[in-house]
């Protein structure tokens, strides 16, 4: 079978783990890798043996099927643009854009296409998180009444990042809006309360370092998001689904099975993983997966283009119930968009 | 040491609760059980020889120390206020009544009075629940961020409870609305969302049988409210405190220790436990107890006749929010009036 | 229905805890309480209305249906012997008596009387323990393969007990005996293995402060038994059953609920319970109310006499193998007693 | 840096686990794979580009560094002793060999040379078995007195494999006295007592599909080892250290963080993983880089070849232990040896 020509942009701290993980895959042809610090870009190379380039123009001349775009965000949408130009799949880190407006207007652009686009809502493919959702598919808990996800980082991002990040219904939260729409796709109503609880410096931006958050469903599910920037035990990541016949859980995870019992406590687990990209290495690693064998099928790579969308719209309204105290209810007509 | 006299209004369920933990206790004097349906009240007579009384008036003739009012919520207030009359110390099931406007008016009655009013809000005397407030109070978590108040009953109530239960905000959640109180005390502002997801009987009577409530503290703190009316697996009773150093949680409670393990799953539990009175069984005695050392000491027992108010007016914001989706802020005033 | 008359020999610690669920047992008359100390007995006389005898004969004079030994070991063979010439059914105290030639050699005399013997096992009555038991005789885990129970005490025994307690196979290890046979009724061998690892007082009472066991069942089961007369984390009390389809596991139990999460460990759980009447409060109260249940409906009690004898023989089998090395074999001819 | 040089003996199950970690570790060069069967040779050759060579003789001419032996269980020796001849490192599966006496008399042939030998104790490296030991040797739990490592197999390996295997003590427990060695060095006796419970095809053979193991340190601790050649609920293999001072647990793998919660069970958990190259396959990476970092550092790797004589010599002394039911004591001299 031909293997799948593949390049990568972006070569930073996300890029280099799609740069292990594409090199790892038995049907990637690791071809070229794209950013424009060279250096970056060139370390890669020579621990996979790409060719390098700096300009993306250069790089879809190597013969690309596909590619995967972990580069800033704001060049998310013009690369988009030059894969499905070149009709090359995509998996493009979210989120596609900061400006719901600007990614909207491109939908058009790619709806004649034929060549994926693939949004990386990692968590989507975290085991632990997809047997969840299977086993919820398939009525292991009757019907999906409530769902929980919480969602709490280890520590705030830098402060110069929190300024460029969309704040953070857009930046954090927008994996959770993800999340709640991978289990109740059509969200009606919209309701966030955030709150400045341990950081001055994200204050000081305008931005919450908390927050709060129901989603109602069309089937009336009620949807609760509860977000931290902080976190003192470790990565928080909880998704807990309550249904008419049961509930599931999927938990934290530590890295190893230890506990401990003193006359202080008993049962100590270690503190969960910290760094989300150890928390999510097995959901990187699936997510390409996915990717790959969606355009080795001929298949739409699922979460996709109009996925990203609606996370993106969700983030918006959350925004604006935030700051006025309303309920936003999301246009039906918005659902038609998505199919 | 001279022990309380004490009498009991109710002969039904709760009632029956109550007077086993009377009797039990060696503090107590039980003198009189008192109820309109003279059959209920001779049952405890007969089991633990005390008086039988059908007219409150005539049980407050027995020399009383201390009352126990567990009839049905529409006698509370003049219960209270008979009560009140006798220079009597209550311990009063709640809710205080359903009708806000009546309990702001019957405040002014009561304080006045040094004859000590407690409200039955049994859950802060939960063993886990009072150990989690202690240890969040004490710094444990560091400062208490976020909270969450899973609150799920096994069954819905019968049909015609629901009609006279004031709705589920008044009935269900007033006591997660005491038991945030009881880690937050000043709420700012109330956002819920009801559903209807399980039960037409329910959705007919106006009533919802499923919520998510965001509470907003007036120090910044986020606490989330989920209900629901039905649960598969038992009681879901649970409480989780984030605070900038770590987390509290206080899980279920089963029968057993017991855990099972085959080749369809591993360490599985018992189911919940399903009855209310046997989930809160030690949670009665420990607030009988508290009700009985503050009437002895002399102090004002805690939840106190406000803090039944304060979790009524929180049920009012939460029906008022529920219907227009607006987020209800708490007029500052209402603070002062607490203490 | 007519109440049982019963009274109690032996107001020391356990007396109490016995004459407490004596006087809350609704089918129980609490006629007398009996020990040579006057004061002890004068103490739960007071609290619960009884007659005081400070000798036996006396106390059997008081129109008795049914006593609770509690009384110093030394007594209990006399005592039995007098109840059973009263025609009194008993509920006596573990071990029966430390020797085991005595205990035999009384057999016969209990062998043709009527009155019932119940050895006071109280672990069987544990909810936990008796539940795993259950399902594992309705074939919950296929085919009992492999028990383990793990029985550690919080702290050693005052060192005067030591002295007179027989020993840690007839003091602690009777009841892993006891638990074992409640599973495995008929054990082939006994391998002991005692150890000295961290009071030296014991090791110069000649005792082991720690021991594992290795029984085989008839049936080819094979049975850990792992003793400490420490725990730092409190009472370890735990029974692991294996079978062919699964594994049941009855764990400890604390207190709350309650879950710490930190930066240094997570889930971390309050110590357990350390005092062996509060571990086994709810197994007491269950183990009086089997006898009572048992006298009441004209059938012999279980544990019964043979179960206490039982348990010595194993007891002294383990002594034996402790000191050789050895694994004893038990005859066979034991197991035609026990019916 | 220079890569080492290093080639694999043995393309079956356990080389092809070896053979995909050398070609995914950075400091190592995969030379050449050495297979008597030339087809398993050339499938691993295909996939990594080494050499293929069936005669070991031709395969040391490569210039390896090191050698990884994965072969059958009768070639160790005589590679050990090629390896050794060639100054090669070698990685050895366990166990050295099923006869004690070969084993013991090979000892002198390696103990003047310098080419460092490992053997293949892979749980040594499980990181949660490998943290537990860390932190009992650092004081976590004071002093260690109790020791439990419970290892039962999900199913039994095929009839001809137990046929060949040296039953179950040298071929499944081995691996559990070298991690009872992991924590306690010195044992100075054996008990074993091997049961037939559930397959007859291994009782047919002469060996036990069940046994519990007690072994006593030289410092009087006491540790049980459990085994069963099946476990209808996966993998289980625990380890629980108990001190003075506290306990710590190494639990059971899932592959999920997934609870469920029915009404006829709560907190349900994914089935333990059930094949041995999954449960251990980071401890089987983690091996191979302990085994590149001592060879690169001139240190002589843990465990190394007197690790796998003494797991063999309390193999034997278990095997003497189940026939006669005595308890085996070691000759102190064998500590000499072990140094």
């Amino acid at each position: 079978m031909a293997r799948t020509r593949i390049g990568l942009f972006g070569a930073g701290r996300i890029g280099k783990v799609h740069a292990a993980n594409i090199a790892a895959h038995p049907q990637l042809d690791f071809v070229v890798v794209c950013d424009p610090v060279r250096a970056g870009a060139e370390a890669i190379s020579e621990q996979y043996g790409t060719a390098v380039e700096t300009d993306p123009a250069r790089a879809f001349e190597h013969g690309l099927d596909a590619v995967v775009i972990a580069s800033s965000t704001s060049t998310h949408l013009d690369l988009l643009t030059a894969a499905a130009a070149h009709d090359v799949a995509a998996l493009c880190e979210k989120p596609i854009d900061l400006d719901l407006g600007r990614v909207r207007a491109s939908r058009e652009r790619f709806a004649g296409r034929d060549s994926p686009i693939m949004i990386g809502f990692n968590r989507r493919f975290d085991p632990s998180f997809e047997q969840l959702r299977t086993r919820v598919a398939r009525g292991d808990i009757g019907t999906l009444e409530q769902l929980v996800i919480i969602s709490r980082d280890p520590a705030p991002p830098p402060e110069a990042y929190i300024a460029v990040s969309g704040g953070i219904f857009r930046d954090q939260t927008i994996h959770d809006f993800d999340t709640a729409r991978s289990f109740v796709p059509e969200i009606s109503s919209v309701h966030a309360a955030g709150a400045n609880v341990f950081s001055p410096e994200i204050e000081r931006q305008g931005d919450h370092d908390s927050a709060v958050l129901t989603l109602t469903g069309a089937g009336g599910e009620l949807v609760t998001i509860i977000n931290s920037r902080h976190s003192a035990f470790g990565h928080d990541q909880r998704i807990e689904a309550f249904g008419s016949q049961g509930m599931l859980q999927a938990g934290n995870l530590s890295d190893t099975a230890v506990r401990h019992f003193t006359s202080s406590g008993t049962e100590t687990a270690d503190p969960y993983v910290t760094f989300f990209l150890e928390r999510y290495a097995e959901a990187y690693r699936r997510e390409l997966d996915a990717f790959v064998q969606a355009v080795g099928a001929g298949i739409r790579p699922t979460p996709g283009f109009d996925d990203g969308l609606q996370a993106l719209e969700l983030a918006d309204a959350a925004v604006e119930s935030a700051r006025t105290g309303a309920t936003i209810h999301l246009p039906a007509e918005d659902f038609d968009v998505r199919s």
